[in-house]
């Protein structure tokens, strides 16, 4: 993608309103813009790197063996009323009458929907068990939205729903999930803690939320610190969820089971929660099956949801510098861009032009060619992040050189033209 | 993908609200389910072919040289009320109120949020042109929605919008699109009729739709024959627009400026409309650019729309016989079938087992393992319009054979086990 022809628009100063780091990195690089209250549009930079999240979030879903369908934004109010949280809900849930006057709303979760599309099919426990996700715009009517994307009114989540005939099956969902989330936060780069958590409105028994780690983090967490050595060559969700965990107002000192040389504190952010709530909609909603003495028994539920629009935010919470941000690899919007400070001078073209020709097939690549001057194109794509950056001068140039930068360290070093090509290579290939 | 994991529910009876036969198609095969009056859910059978052609609609777009970018669905009233377009709108638009008493809407299109986007950030003719696309929900309050997701009140549609300096340019970037369009249907497998059209409530001079043709479809074109005959390696804009082609309450025989063995009548379905409406909404929403003389002029904008979710019934309508759907290679949910029909003998399993191994790391295969009957089984794959089905059955096995069939011309051969991952490869791999 050539810089001139993307619209990409970086800005130099910090916004007002922008409290959070993520937040105002992501308005000084262009990638979202704020359209009314919690509400954004994602320019083509911010996209980039939501799908790139979406999916690897999807991923791992299908690997775990999760179907992926899409239930619509807007709901009627009718299921709500079935399982009573119409009028629980509260002001958060978006409320709108339609040109007939039915109730509807923009769906905040969907236990309800999943439910009804699941009673209509499925009756036996032989089609058991069934684990259905989608990944969709979901609104909340937050009373002060902020902190940009990680606190939005319109959020992108991925959320599932799994379906078991007993609860010990329905623990063995819960715990397949476990795991794919702990894998897919891992494979965005991050250091994900698990904690028993409180089960809320959405009802239950059993539930866990997934906070990363990050400096700037909005919770306190307190917990075992073997939950940061995951060996992630085998997930033993057992042991991980027989860890210590607390976040600090359930955290009390002298009530903590483990060793103070054991213990770690961190800031965290929460990106992910996942609840066992047994029959508690299936009874409402009427997703009963048959089992194999022919009674009709009500299913057991969970579910299980990842914040992506949020994860972007927490994502640079979580990996940026005085710089900007910094992407790993496989969420960069681009994997590499091309520099070329001086888009007048001919030598200087025709060695861009000749790396983005060679590259461009095989990888993501902006192609900075923008007429603006060199100290804006070095920031810029430190802002954005490129994880690698080729950058071509006048100098270097006639001496055979080109630069590399290597933007998770900032390191920058000279190498000759004819080796550039070999070395990008190498490095996006074997990462 | 195995059939018994998946979640795809055939129904046996043509729904009775169903009046179309993509409609009767979509739910009979399980692809969508009604969640409320014209809104759906995608079930993963259905969400599968939208992802498609999505995909192939994005890619258009890409080379054509659009960026993508992602708005919100929900937009906040100001914009449409400085547009003009707040109050002309009508009953169509779903107006909500927020927590906070805020006017907010569900966007049933973009132009306003688009040029809002747009004069926050560029101001010079340098920038130009310009052409930004996003692929979301939209919805219309329709008073009578029907004919299932041809005519839904949520519906995914491809929008963009172009930016050029002056009425000439954006003309240029009109046909661009317009060639894009019949790029995009024709590699949907669709025969494209483009219509000059009325602009209507978005305003404007210049206008044509895209109609697709299907014997079911819900209008009749008339329209010269040359139109049918594009040739696909040098689409001729101009040549396109110079032919006759009228809706047929447009249509007068007697004023018809064609000779009569050069018309064609046959009936069409509307995909796509384009629009350029000139300086209408920069002037009232303020995206002026300074020109290289240094004076601020209003930008000239054009829009540009594809009902992507509407594609999947007209695909339907256009391509099925009395057995079901009829998918092309690159729409199809799954390339491939594997149908055990005995999953209980053991060669057939080893065989069946072996196909799935084999080419599923290649291509989307749905393998059929359902414990069901081989009528079911061999009636749904049809149903569900899979384009090569192998079918495993337990005479044959013992033959060393397997049936090999092909949904377009519904043609079947036997073919032997070993031969038959060749056969399909070629198939697959030269389509």
């Amino acid at each position: 993608m050539k810089f001139s022809n993307f619209f990409s628009p970086t800005l130099k100063n910090v916004p007002a309103e922008a409290e959070i780091i993520s937040h105002q990195l992501m308005i000084r690089s262009g990638m979202i813009k704020q359209s009314s209250a919690g509400i954004y549009s994602w320019l083509p930079l911010g996209l980039r790197v939501l799908k790139n999240i979406e999916n690897i979030v999807r991923d791992e879903q299908n690997k775990a063996g999760a179907v992926e369908l899409l239930m619509p934004t807007i709901q009627s109010a009718d299921l709500w009323i079935k399982s009573g949280r119409y009028n629980e809900y509260g002001k958060e849930m978006l409320r709108i009458t339609d040109r007939s006057g039915r109730e509807i709303l923009y769906g905040p979760t969907n236990e309800e929907l999943i439910t009804d599309i699941f009673q209509s099919y499925i009756n036996s426990y032989k089609d058991l068990p069934k684990n259905l996700y989608h990944i969709q715009w979901k609104f909340r009517d937050e009373v002060r939205p902020r902190f940009g994307v990680m606190r939005g009114r319109e959020f992108l989540m991925k959320d599932n729903y799994s379906f078991d005939l007993s609860e010990q099956d329905a623990i063995i969902s819960y715990n397949k999930m476990f795991e794919a989330y702990i894998k897919t936060f891992l494979r965005l780069g991050l250091i994900p803690i698990s904690l028993r958590a409180e089960t809320g409105p959405i009802g239950g028994s059993l539930s866990h939320e997934f906070q990363i780690l990050a400096k700037t983090g909005e919770s306190t967490l307190y917990y075992d610190k073997a939950l940061e050595q995951i060996d992630t060559t085998n997930i033993d969700t057992k042991k991980l969820q027989s860890y210590y965990a607390a976040v600090d107002d359930l955290h009390d000192q002298s009530k903590c089971p483990i060793e103070k040389n054991q213990l770690k504190i961190a800031k965290g952010i929460e990106v992910g929660h996942i609840f066992y709530f047994g029959t508690k909609y299936s009874e409402k909603l009427g997703a009963f099956v048959q089992n194999n003495r022919g009674e009709n028994v009500p299913v057991h539920m969970g579910s299980y949801g990842i914040g992506i629009s949020r994860l972007v935010g927490a994502m640079i919470e979580a990996s940026h510098d005085d710089k900007g941000i910094i992407w790993p690899l496989n969420i960069a919007p681009f994997k590499i861009s091309i520099i070329n400070l001086m888009i007048d001078d001919e030598n200087c073209k025709k060695v861009a032009d000749n790396f983005y020709n060679q590259l461009s097939s095989k990888f993501e690549i902006l192609y900075d060619d923008r007429d603006c001057s060199i100290g804006k194109k070095l920031s810029d794509n430190d802002l954005i992040g490129i994880p690698y950056q080729i950058i071509i001068g006048k100098r270097d140039v006639k001496d055979n050189l080109v630069e590399f930068k290597i933007r998770q360290t900032n390191e920058s070093t000279k190498i000759s033209i004819d080796e550039a090509i070999n070395i990008v290579l190498k490095k996006l290939i074997y990462k």
